[in-house]
């Protein structure tokens, strides 16, 4: 190779080239980090069994979060869990993910390392194999250090129809834990705000946590993960997919004093911040229970609540979400008009 | 909505909240175009059906083309056919694609609407699906514009196993048309050079093409578009992965008389330049016209060539590409070392 070493020590537009360098890229990095059979064959498309469920489930997201390593998390580690999550609300047993890299000229390889390594490292907890890649390199300026792109692949089993339009009056709402954690720490990392050290991203794979609901819940009616736009667009989500109004007892909500303190310093509705580990579940009254305590013993959902009521829609009107605050009263929760917090995944 | 009229023009950071201005962008442009039940329902993960062959395809790449709009086509129908291409190189029928959005807030939305048309006219004539998305915006400066993502998943029948590692000595390696037009296009159109308006990009989906010279060959070993890097990438992987030489006749590979001019201008090697609507197939010498006849009777395959042979490697030696020249003579083809032309794709 007629690299200089000094030059080895960052991204360079060759290595997205299609030849000798990019080539030594994939293997050094990639594959070393990844190493699934499917991957390292080296064809342009993975190829992997998926059992005859005659149904699959896909689904994508981008990351283009700063900064990349932050309190609880990385990029990689967000990048994983984001799209195995989405999967997993189908209902879906999630398998496997393709990776997309989009690199800026002169970002440093040790950089990148560990953030495949941290990818590599929650697909083995998620129990999901990356199968096929992608990597373009542009120059300075045209991408802020690392994009990342995942899509991921279950297959639904027979007689799962998990979706928002299902939700009924009477199901309850069910959360997985705290929330605002992951859109707090970010900022907080952005800003260099003093509660930074208390608060730390959740981001966490949830496709066992969901599994464990779907098995003490049968007729549990769909899941969200509650990202961008936090439990506020879920939850309207769901409002207007199934024609309801959804109720939140602003109580019963769990939040960290320390993220509920600095949504108040910053002005922030704690309802509209993002999450990256937490999942809302819709079930119905008689299974609100089961759900809840299956979350409360898997491993990311110790402070599962239940946190609300699906009600009927008023003849005439339209779906919405109301919040009954601790003094009885109630308020519109409105998904966000806006911006509040940009790129915070 | 407190958007000023004029602010709707263009992307804006809301656009990528997960809120209110997210949704309409994804009702108003994305839903409008593409419409498949799958991706309009809204939920988080794409829910399909998939006969049950038991194995699937899963390819994935991230499009950041400059410009985005080129003679013969767009970042748009890149994205589509580069998938789509990749994941019928595994023998796969080509179903559904989820795409990723990165928007430079900023961006016209009239620009986007097109691209977004045209991924949409690209997957109808593929014939496959959108089933699943995602859209980020970044500030002005964190990306060049839009990059697109598409992953793409197909079932693989029972049987097939096609990959580069399949290639034996004596079977034929035949071209679908001439090769080098998709680079100089977008190189001629980013320089404003004079030969631009004679060469155009050759972006196109060849699953159908792909299907038909498996119809007709049901042999062939493998499948590869020659992308990043050219023919010189494609065949030197082939080499590696079957421990093999391949030996291309130079007369015989199909080149329009302008790309061969403008690569001799520019000091390129025309089997180094990126093609995206071309295929390379490794075919056993006893189906190679067949594969052949196949393919010019395909609508992409007009052009369509047998450009060499597939030998044994000489014991104790590597595995490389060799170039027969019109005189007689051999050279070595080596795949690209550094960039030649970045942001090609």
């Amino acid at each position: 190779m007629d690299m200089k070493s000094t030059d080895e020590q960052t991204v360079l537009l060759g290595h997205g080239s299609g030849g000798q360098m990019m080539k030594r890229l994939i293997d050094d990095i990639f594959f070393e980090a990844f190493g699934s059979p499917e991957l390292v064959v080296g064809n342009d498309a993975g190829v992997a069994e998926l059992p005859a469920t005659g149904r699959i489930a896909l689904s994508t997201d981008s990351f283009v979060v700063t900064p990349q390593f932050f309190p609880g998390g990385d990029i990689g580690r967000l990048a994983v869990c984001g799209t195995v999550n989405d999967v997993a609300t189908s209902g879906a047993h999630v398998r496997y993910l393709s990776c997309g890299f989009i690199l800026e000229e002169g970002y440093p390889l040790d950089a990148l390392r560990r953030i495949v390594t941290s990818m590599a490292d929650t697909a083995r907890e998620a129990g999901v194999r990356i199968i096929t890649g992608d990597t373009k390199v542009v120059e300075r300026g045209g991408v802020d250090g690392i994009y990342i792109n995942t899509a991921g692949v279950g297959e639904v089993p027979a007689g799962v129809d998990l979706s928002g339009a299902n939700c009924a009056p009477g199901d309850a709402i069910v959360i997985s834990g705290t929330i605002g954690d992951h859109g707090i720490a970010v900022m907080s990392q952005r800003e260099g705000l003093a509660f930074s050290t208390d608060i730390v991203s959740d981001a966490a794979p949830l496709n066992h946590l969901i599994a464990a609901v779907m098995d003490a819940a049968p007729h549990v009616r769909c899941f969200r993960d509650p990202t961008r736009g936090g439990i506020a667009s879920t939850l309207n989500e769901f409002a207007a997919a199934s024609r309801t109004v959804l109720e939140v007892e602003e109580q019963a909500v769990p939040v960290r004093p320390e993220v509920r303190g600095a949504c108040e310093m910053l002005g922030y509705d704690v309802l509209q911040v993002a999450n990256e580990g937490k999942m809302v579940a819709i079930v119905p009254a008689d299974e609100a229970e089961a759900a809840l305590a299956a979350m409360r013993s898997s491993r990311y959902g110790e402070h599962a609540a239940i946190i609300g009521t699906v009600c009927e829609l008023a003849c005439g009107t339209e779906p919405y979400v109301r919040v009954r605050t601790p003094w009885g009263s109630t308020r519109i929760l409105d998904m966000l008009v806006g911006e509040q917090l940009p790129r915070i995944c």
